[in-house]
Protein backbone atom coordinates (compact mmCIF):
# COMPACT_ATOMS: atom_id res chain seq x y z
CA UNK A 1 0.00 0.00 0.00
CA UNK A 2 1.32 3.48 -0.94
CA UNK A 3 1.62 5.72 1.84
CA UNK A 4 -0.70 7.70 3.02
CA UNK A 5 -1.69 11.00 4.87
CA UNK A 6 -3.70 10.83 7.93
CA UNK A 7 -5.08 13.43 9.98
CA UNK A 8 -6.61 13.69 13.28
CA UNK A 9 -9.10 16.70 13.95
CA UNK A 10 -11.62 18.51 16.56
CA UNK A 11 -11.83 20.88 18.92
CA UNK A 12 -9.45 21.70 22.20
CA UNK A 13 -10.06 18.80 24.09
CA UNK A 14 -11.45 16.31 21.65
CA UNK A 15 -8.76 14.04 22.16
CA UNK A 16 -6.37 14.13 19.64
CA UNK A 17 -3.26 13.13 21.64
CA UNK A 18 -5.13 9.66 22.44
CA UNK A 19 -6.03 9.53 19.10
CA UNK A 20 -3.10 9.62 17.61
CA UNK A 21 -1.49 6.67 19.78
CA UNK A 22 -4.28 4.90 18.83
CA UNK A 23 -4.08 5.56 15.23
CA UNK A 24 0.11 4.69 15.34
CA UNK A 25 -0.96 1.31 17.24
CA UNK A 26 -3.37 0.45 14.37
CA UNK A 27 -0.97 1.47 11.79
CA UNK A 28 1.63 -0.70 13.14
CA UNK A 29 -0.74 -3.37 13.72
CA UNK A 30 -1.17 -3.54 10.01
CA UNK A 31 2.56 -3.55 9.06
CA UNK A 32 3.47 0.15 8.49
CA UNK A 33 6.20 1.23 10.67
CA UNK A 34 8.10 3.95 9.13
CA UNK A 35 5.15 6.95 10.12
CA UNK A 36 5.87 10.26 10.74
CA UNK A 37 4.57 13.00 13.07
CA UNK A 38 3.41 16.38 12.56
CA UNK A 39 1.04 19.06 14.56
CA UNK A 40 -0.20 22.70 12.69
CA UNK A 41 0.35 24.94 12.78
CA UNK A 42 3.91 23.62 13.29
CA UNK A 43 6.00 20.97 12.51
CA UNK A 44 9.34 22.81 10.80
CA UNK A 45 11.81 25.33 12.56
CA UNK A 46 9.85 28.22 10.66
CA UNK A 47 6.23 27.05 10.97
CA UNK A 48 6.69 26.58 14.91
CA UNK A 49 7.86 30.39 15.40
CA UNK A 50 4.72 31.18 13.18
CA UNK A 51 2.84 29.07 15.66
CA UNK A 52 4.10 31.01 18.70
CA UNK A 53 3.11 33.90 16.43
CA UNK A 54 -0.47 32.84 16.04
CA UNK A 55 -0.76 31.44 19.66
CA UNK A 56 0.74 34.05 21.66
CA UNK A 57 0.77 37.10 19.30
CA UNK A 58 3.28 39.89 19.29
CA UNK A 59 2.92 42.74 22.29
CA UNK A 60 -1.22 42.65 22.74
CA UNK A 61 -1.46 44.07 19.46
CA UNK A 62 -4.66 42.95 17.80
CA UNK A 63 -3.92 40.30 15.28
CA UNK A 64 -6.43 40.51 12.17
CA UNK A 65 -8.56 37.58 10.76
CA UNK A 66 -6.64 38.00 7.78
CA UNK A 67 -3.40 37.82 9.12
CA UNK A 68 -4.42 35.00 11.33
CA UNK A 69 -4.88 33.28 8.08
CA UNK A 70 -2.05 34.22 6.12
CA UNK A 71 0.37 32.86 9.08
CA UNK A 72 -1.24 29.63 9.26
CA UNK A 73 -0.98 29.43 5.24
CA UNK A 74 2.19 30.28 5.43
CA UNK A 75 3.25 27.34 8.10
CA UNK A 76 1.17 24.88 6.36
CA UNK A 77 2.93 25.40 2.85
CA UNK A 78 6.29 25.04 4.43
CA UNK A 79 5.34 21.86 6.42
CA UNK A 80 3.79 20.21 3.03
CA UNK A 81 6.34 21.07 0.93
CA UNK A 82 9.46 20.43 3.64
CA UNK A 83 7.88 17.62 5.43
CA UNK A 84 4.95 15.83 4.43
CA UNK A 85 5.28 15.68 0.55
CA UNK A 86 9.09 14.33 1.11
CA UNK A 87 7.93 11.93 4.04
CA UNK A 88 5.21 10.33 1.64
CA UNK A 89 7.71 10.44 -1.08
CA UNK A 90 9.89 8.27 0.58
CA UNK A 91 7.55 5.71 1.68
CA UNK A 92 6.59 7.55 5.16
CA UNK A 93 3.05 7.02 6.50
CA UNK A 94 1.87 10.66 7.99
CA UNK A 95 -0.38 11.08 11.02
CA UNK A 96 -1.34 14.79 11.30
CA UNK A 97 -2.52 16.92 14.27
CA UNK A 98 -4.72 18.92 12.56
CA UNK A 99 -4.63 20.25 8.77
CA UNK A 100 -6.48 22.37 6.51
CA UNK A 101 -9.78 21.49 7.66
CA UNK A 102 -8.90 23.05 11.26
CA UNK A 103 -8.52 26.57 9.14
CA UNK A 104 -11.95 25.23 7.53
CA UNK A 105 -13.61 25.33 10.88
CA UNK A 106 -11.90 27.32 12.88
CA UNK A 107 -11.63 30.66 10.40
CA UNK A 108 -13.98 29.66 8.06
CA UNK A 109 -16.61 29.31 10.88
CA UNK A 110 -15.75 30.22 13.94
CA UNK A 111 -14.22 33.68 12.47
CA UNK A 112 -16.62 33.94 9.84
CA UNK A 113 -14.52 34.62 7.12
CA UNK A 114 -15.44 35.19 3.47
CA UNK A 115 -15.63 31.59 1.82
CA UNK A 116 -14.66 32.92 -1.40
CA UNK A 117 -11.38 34.14 0.14
CA UNK A 118 -11.08 30.83 2.23
CA UNK A 119 -11.27 28.68 -0.70
CA UNK A 120 -8.91 31.24 -3.23
CA UNK A 121 -6.14 30.91 -0.36
CA UNK A 122 -6.43 27.30 0.00
CA UNK A 123 -6.34 26.61 -3.85
CA UNK A 124 -3.63 28.85 -4.64
CA UNK A 125 -1.28 27.34 -1.50
CA UNK A 126 -2.14 23.99 -1.59
CA UNK A 127 -3.41 23.70 -5.13
CA UNK A 128 -4.82 19.80 -5.00
CA UNK A 129 -3.14 18.42 -2.39
CA UNK A 130 -5.47 17.15 0.70
CA UNK A 131 -5.02 14.53 3.45
CA UNK A 132 -6.25 10.79 2.52
CA UNK A 133 -8.34 10.70 5.77
CA UNK A 134 -9.00 12.71 8.17
CA UNK A 135 -10.81 11.50 11.73
CA UNK A 136 -12.89 14.41 13.22
CA UNK A 137 -13.29 14.06 16.52
CA UNK A 138 -16.55 15.55 17.55
CA UNK A 139 -17.71 16.94 20.87
CA UNK A 140 -19.32 19.82 22.23
CA UNK A 141 -17.17 22.41 23.23
CA UNK A 142 -18.25 22.71 26.86
CA UNK A 143 -16.79 19.26 27.07
CA UNK A 144 -13.85 19.66 25.03
CA UNK A 145 -12.85 22.77 27.20
CA UNK A 146 -13.44 21.46 30.27
CA UNK A 147 -10.72 19.33 29.39
CA UNK A 148 -9.10 21.57 27.75
CA UNK A 149 -8.72 23.50 30.54
CA UNK A 150 -7.74 20.83 33.29
CA UNK A 151 -4.07 21.02 30.89
CA UNK A 152 -3.39 24.59 31.84
CA UNK A 153 -3.51 27.81 30.47
CA UNK A 154 -5.40 28.43 27.13
CA UNK A 155 -4.19 30.37 24.54
CA UNK A 156 -5.15 32.93 22.83
CA UNK A 157 -7.82 30.59 20.60
CA UNK A 158 -8.56 28.94 23.21
CA UNK A 159 -9.69 31.73 24.90
CA UNK A 160 -12.28 32.53 22.45
CA UNK A 161 -15.97 32.34 23.76
CA UNK A 162 -18.21 29.33 23.39
CA UNK A 163 -20.13 30.52 20.47
CA UNK A 164 -16.73 30.48 18.55
CA UNK A 165 -16.52 27.13 19.08
CA UNK A 166 -20.26 26.20 18.50
CA UNK A 167 -19.53 28.03 15.09
CA UNK A 168 -16.13 25.89 14.59
CA UNK A 169 -18.06 22.40 15.60
CA UNK A 170 -20.93 23.44 13.24
CA UNK A 171 -18.72 23.91 10.35
CA UNK A 172 -16.97 20.81 11.25
CA UNK A 173 -19.93 19.08 11.25
CA UNK A 174 -20.98 20.03 7.93
CA UNK A 175 -17.66 20.06 6.14
CA UNK A 176 -17.66 16.17 7.47
CA UNK A 177 -20.80 15.37 6.01
CA UNK A 178 -20.19 16.16 2.37
CA UNK A 179 -16.74 15.24 1.83
CA UNK A 180 -16.28 11.36 1.93
CA UNK A 181 -12.77 11.24 2.95
CA UNK A 182 -13.90 12.63 6.71
CA UNK A 183 -14.83 9.90 9.43
CA UNK A 184 -16.64 11.71 12.26
CA UNK A 185 -15.83 9.61 15.65
CA UNK A 186 -18.37 10.41 18.54
CA UNK A 187 -15.85 11.90 20.95
CA UNK A 188 -18.07 12.84 23.77
CA UNK A 189 -17.95 8.97 24.86
CA UNK A 190 -15.31 7.13 27.21
CA UNK A 191 -12.05 7.45 25.91
CA UNK A 192 -11.83 3.40 25.40
CA UNK A 193 -14.97 3.61 23.44
CA UNK A 194 -13.54 6.51 21.15
CA UNK A 195 -10.54 4.60 20.77
CA UNK A 196 -12.37 1.73 19.71
CA UNK A 197 -14.08 3.49 16.96
CA UNK A 198 -11.13 4.70 15.58
CA UNK A 199 -9.52 1.95 15.45
CA UNK A 200 -12.69 -0.05 13.77
CA UNK A 201 -12.71 3.11 11.29
CA UNK A 202 -9.39 3.30 10.65
CA UNK A 203 -9.20 -1.07 10.19
CA UNK A 204 -12.41 -0.46 7.63
CA UNK A 205 -10.54 2.07 6.20
CA UNK A 206 -6.95 0.19 5.65
CA UNK A 207 -9.08 -2.80 3.84
CA UNK A 208 -10.50 -0.64 1.35
CA UNK A 209 -7.23 0.68 0.68
CA UNK A 210 -6.19 -2.68 -0.32
CA UNK A 211 -8.76 -3.92 -2.51
CA UNK A 212 -8.53 -2.01 -5.21
CA UNK A 213 -11.94 -3.06 -6.30
CA UNK A 214 -14.16 -1.49 -3.12
CA UNK A 215 -15.65 1.91 -3.21
CA UNK A 216 -12.95 4.15 -1.88
CA UNK A 217 -16.48 6.44 -0.30
CA UNK A 218 -17.93 3.50 1.64
CA UNK A 219 -15.79 4.44 5.00
CA UNK A 220 -19.06 6.74 5.03
CA UNK A 221 -21.76 3.97 5.10
CA UNK A 222 -21.14 1.86 8.29
CA UNK B 1 -6.47 68.31 1.07
CA UNK B 2 -7.24 65.00 2.49
CA UNK B 3 -4.24 62.93 3.96
CA UNK B 4 -2.63 60.79 1.84
CA UNK B 5 -0.16 57.86 1.67
CA UNK B 6 2.61 58.17 0.13
CA UNK B 7 5.34 54.70 -0.56
CA UNK B 8 9.10 55.12 -1.55
CA UNK B 9 10.21 51.67 -3.83
CA UNK B 10 13.12 50.49 -5.08
CA UNK B 11 16.04 48.11 -5.02
CA UNK B 12 18.46 47.96 -2.37
CA UNK B 13 20.95 50.94 -2.13
CA UNK B 14 18.43 52.81 -4.41
CA UNK B 15 18.29 55.51 -1.96
CA UNK B 16 15.17 55.33 0.00
CA UNK B 17 15.60 56.43 3.28
CA UNK B 18 17.64 60.14 1.61
CA UNK B 19 14.00 59.81 -0.47
CA UNK B 20 12.21 59.75 2.95
CA UNK B 21 13.76 62.95 4.11
CA UNK B 22 12.95 64.55 1.54
CA UNK B 23 9.72 63.34 0.81
CA UNK B 24 9.18 64.52 4.59
CA UNK B 25 10.82 68.08 4.03
CA UNK B 26 8.80 68.64 1.02
CA UNK B 27 5.48 67.86 2.81
CA UNK B 28 6.49 70.17 5.60
CA UNK B 29 7.38 73.14 3.42
CA UNK B 30 3.70 72.67 2.10
CA UNK B 31 1.99 72.79 5.40
CA UNK B 32 1.77 69.21 5.98
CA UNK B 33 3.26 68.38 9.86
CA UNK B 34 1.12 65.17 11.07
CA UNK B 35 3.29 62.47 8.85
CA UNK B 36 3.70 58.87 10.35
CA UNK B 37 6.46 56.79 8.30
CA UNK B 38 5.98 53.13 8.08
CA UNK B 39 8.64 50.48 6.59
CA UNK B 40 7.66 46.86 4.82
CA UNK B 41 7.67 44.10 6.07
CA UNK B 42 7.19 45.86 9.27
CA UNK B 43 5.96 48.31 11.13
CA UNK B 44 3.82 46.96 13.74
CA UNK B 45 5.28 44.39 16.68
CA UNK B 46 3.52 41.55 14.90
CA UNK B 47 4.74 42.13 11.82
CA UNK B 48 8.53 43.57 12.70
CA UNK B 49 8.34 39.83 14.01
CA UNK B 50 8.02 38.27 10.84
CA UNK B 51 9.82 40.46 9.18
CA UNK B 52 12.71 38.87 10.99
CA UNK B 53 11.07 35.70 10.43
CA UNK B 54 11.55 36.71 6.59
CA UNK B 55 15.20 38.45 6.04
CA UNK B 56 16.37 36.13 8.94
CA UNK B 57 14.66 32.63 8.67
CA UNK B 58 14.38 30.04 11.26
CA UNK B 59 17.43 27.23 11.72
CA UNK B 60 18.40 27.28 7.87
CA UNK B 61 15.41 25.68 6.48
CA UNK B 62 14.25 26.62 3.05
CA UNK B 63 11.85 29.16 2.73
CA UNK B 64 9.30 28.25 0.03
CA UNK B 65 8.41 31.02 -2.19
CA UNK B 66 4.80 30.78 -0.86
CA UNK B 67 5.18 30.84 2.78
CA UNK B 68 7.65 34.23 2.42
CA UNK B 69 4.55 35.99 0.08
CA UNK B 70 1.87 34.81 2.97
CA UNK B 71 4.37 35.92 5.47
CA UNK B 72 4.81 39.48 3.83
CA UNK B 73 0.89 39.88 3.00
CA UNK B 74 0.69 38.70 6.80
CA UNK B 75 2.40 41.60 7.94
CA UNK B 76 1.26 43.71 5.68
CA UNK B 77 -2.81 43.39 6.50
CA UNK B 78 -1.48 44.19 9.82
CA UNK B 79 0.23 47.48 8.94
CA UNK B 80 -2.21 48.35 6.42
CA UNK B 81 -5.26 47.87 9.14
CA UNK B 82 -3.37 48.51 12.28
CA UNK B 83 -1.33 51.58 11.47
CA UNK B 84 -1.86 52.48 8.38
CA UNK B 85 -5.80 53.15 7.90
CA UNK B 86 -6.25 54.32 11.11
CA UNK B 87 -3.15 57.17 10.50
CA UNK B 88 -4.89 58.15 7.74
CA UNK B 89 -8.42 58.28 9.11
CA UNK B 90 -7.12 60.44 11.65
CA UNK B 91 -5.98 63.01 8.94
CA UNK B 92 -1.83 62.28 9.26
CA UNK B 93 -0.14 61.77 5.93
CA UNK B 94 1.94 58.31 5.69
CA UNK B 95 5.00 58.09 4.09
CA UNK B 96 5.89 53.78 3.38
CA UNK B 97 9.03 52.47 2.85
CA UNK B 98 7.95 49.89 0.64
CA UNK B 99 4.36 48.34 0.30
CA UNK B 100 3.11 46.12 -2.07
CA UNK B 101 4.87 46.95 -5.12
CA UNK B 102 8.04 45.35 -3.68
CA UNK B 103 6.51 41.96 -3.66
CA UNK B 104 4.86 42.49 -7.03
CA UNK B 105 9.04 43.31 -7.96
CA UNK B 106 10.60 40.88 -5.79
CA UNK B 107 8.36 38.00 -5.54
CA UNK B 108 6.36 38.11 -9.15
CA UNK B 109 9.53 39.68 -10.81
CA UNK B 110 13.11 38.45 -9.23
CA UNK B 111 11.30 35.16 -8.12
CA UNK B 112 8.76 34.57 -11.08
CA UNK B 113 5.87 34.02 -9.26
CA UNK B 114 2.71 32.91 -10.91
CA UNK B 115 0.81 36.57 -11.67
CA UNK B 116 -2.56 34.78 -11.45
CA UNK B 117 -1.93 33.40 -7.64
CA UNK B 118 -0.19 37.04 -7.42
CA UNK B 119 -3.01 39.07 -8.07
CA UNK B 120 -5.31 36.82 -6.34
CA UNK B 121 -3.62 37.19 -2.96
CA UNK B 122 -3.00 41.09 -3.35
CA UNK B 123 -6.74 41.58 -3.90
CA UNK B 124 -7.83 38.82 -1.30
CA UNK B 125 -6.12 40.51 1.32
CA UNK B 126 -5.74 44.50 0.26
CA UNK B 127 -8.97 44.57 -1.35
CA UNK B 128 -8.86 47.96 -3.34
CA UNK B 129 -6.33 49.54 -0.91
CA UNK B 130 -3.66 51.00 -2.75
CA UNK B 131 -1.38 54.02 -2.35
CA UNK B 132 -2.01 57.68 -3.47
CA UNK B 133 1.42 58.12 -5.52
CA UNK B 134 4.63 55.63 -5.73
CA UNK B 135 8.08 57.05 -5.99
CA UNK B 136 9.98 54.42 -7.92
CA UNK B 137 13.52 54.99 -7.72
CA UNK B 138 14.91 53.39 -10.12
CA UNK B 139 18.59 52.26 -10.42
CA UNK B 140 20.94 49.46 -11.80
CA UNK B 141 21.10 46.08 -9.69
CA UNK B 142 25.05 46.54 -9.45
CA UNK B 143 24.82 50.43 -8.91
CA UNK B 144 22.86 49.59 -5.33
CA UNK B 145 24.44 46.56 -4.26
CA UNK B 146 27.07 47.81 -4.20
CA UNK B 147 25.48 50.98 -1.79
CA UNK B 148 24.01 48.48 0.32
CA UNK B 149 27.16 46.24 0.78
CA UNK B 150 28.61 49.77 1.93
CA UNK B 151 26.23 49.57 4.86
CA UNK B 152 27.01 45.94 6.27
CA UNK B 153 26.09 42.54 6.03
CA UNK B 154 23.81 41.39 3.55
CA UNK B 155 19.94 39.82 4.84
CA UNK B 156 18.78 36.93 2.92
CA UNK B 157 16.44 38.66 0.09
CA UNK B 158 20.03 40.49 -0.31
CA UNK B 159 22.22 38.16 -1.26
CA UNK B 160 19.88 36.70 -4.04
CA UNK B 161 21.92 36.82 -7.64
CA UNK B 162 22.16 39.77 -9.36
CA UNK B 163 19.91 38.23 -12.32
CA UNK B 164 16.91 38.57 -9.49
CA UNK B 165 17.70 41.98 -8.75
CA UNK B 166 17.68 42.22 -12.73
CA UNK B 167 14.24 40.34 -13.13
CA UNK B 168 12.73 42.69 -9.85
CA UNK B 169 14.14 45.78 -11.45
CA UNK B 170 12.19 44.57 -14.55
CA UNK B 171 8.62 44.36 -13.21
CA UNK B 172 9.04 47.56 -11.34
CA UNK B 173 10.20 49.31 -14.65
CA UNK B 174 7.24 47.03 -16.24
CA UNK B 175 4.52 48.31 -13.53
CA UNK B 176 5.32 51.79 -13.80
CA UNK B 177 5.43 52.40 -17.21
CA UNK B 178 1.50 50.88 -16.69
CA UNK B 179 0.23 52.68 -13.39
CA UNK B 180 -0.30 56.71 -13.31
CA UNK B 181 0.41 56.42 -9.54
CA UNK B 182 3.38 55.30 -10.13
CA UNK B 183 6.48 58.43 -10.51
CA UNK B 184 9.84 56.92 -11.90
CA UNK B 185 13.03 58.79 -10.29
CA UNK B 186 16.46 57.98 -12.05
CA UNK B 187 18.55 57.18 -8.84
CA UNK B 188 21.51 56.47 -10.56
CA UNK B 189 22.12 60.29 -10.59
CA UNK B 190 24.21 62.29 -7.95
CA UNK B 191 21.84 62.53 -4.94
CA UNK B 192 21.51 66.17 -4.60
CA UNK B 193 20.01 65.70 -8.16
CA UNK B 194 17.69 62.91 -7.26
CA UNK B 195 16.88 64.58 -4.13
CA UNK B 196 16.04 67.59 -6.78
CA UNK B 197 13.61 65.20 -9.00
CA UNK B 198 11.91 63.91 -5.71
CA UNK B 199 10.77 67.56 -4.41
CA UNK B 200 9.97 68.47 -8.10
CA UNK B 201 8.00 64.96 -8.63
CA UNK B 202 6.44 65.90 -5.33
CA UNK B 203 6.13 69.18 -6.06
CA UNK B 204 3.90 69.05 -9.52
CA UNK B 205 1.75 66.33 -7.84
CA UNK B 206 0.75 67.91 -4.76
CA UNK B 207 -0.23 71.04 -6.86
CA UNK B 208 -2.50 68.69 -9.05
CA UNK B 209 -3.90 67.35 -5.52
CA UNK B 210 -5.11 70.79 -4.15
CA UNK B 211 -6.50 71.81 -8.21
CA UNK B 212 -9.68 69.72 -8.45
CA UNK B 213 -10.02 70.48 -12.40
CA UNK B 214 -6.49 68.65 -12.88
CA UNK B 215 -6.30 65.38 -14.34
CA UNK B 216 -4.94 63.20 -11.51
CA UNK B 217 -2.99 61.53 -14.49
CA UNK B 218 -0.54 64.10 -15.65
CA UNK B 219 1.75 63.54 -13.03
CA UNK B 220 3.33 60.89 -15.34
CA UNK B 221 3.49 63.43 -18.73
CA UNK B 222 6.35 65.91 -17.35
Amino acid sequence: MNSKFIVIEGLEGAGKTSAQNTVLATLRAHGVQDVVFTREPGGTPLAERLRDLIKQGADDERITDKAELLMLYAARVQLVDNVIKPALARGSWVIGDRHDLSSQAYQGGGRGMDQPLMQSLRDTVLGTFRPDLTLYLDIPPEQGLARARQRGALDRIEQESLDFFARTRARYQALAATDATIVTIDASQPLNRVSADIEAALVQWLGQQQAPDAAPLSVQER
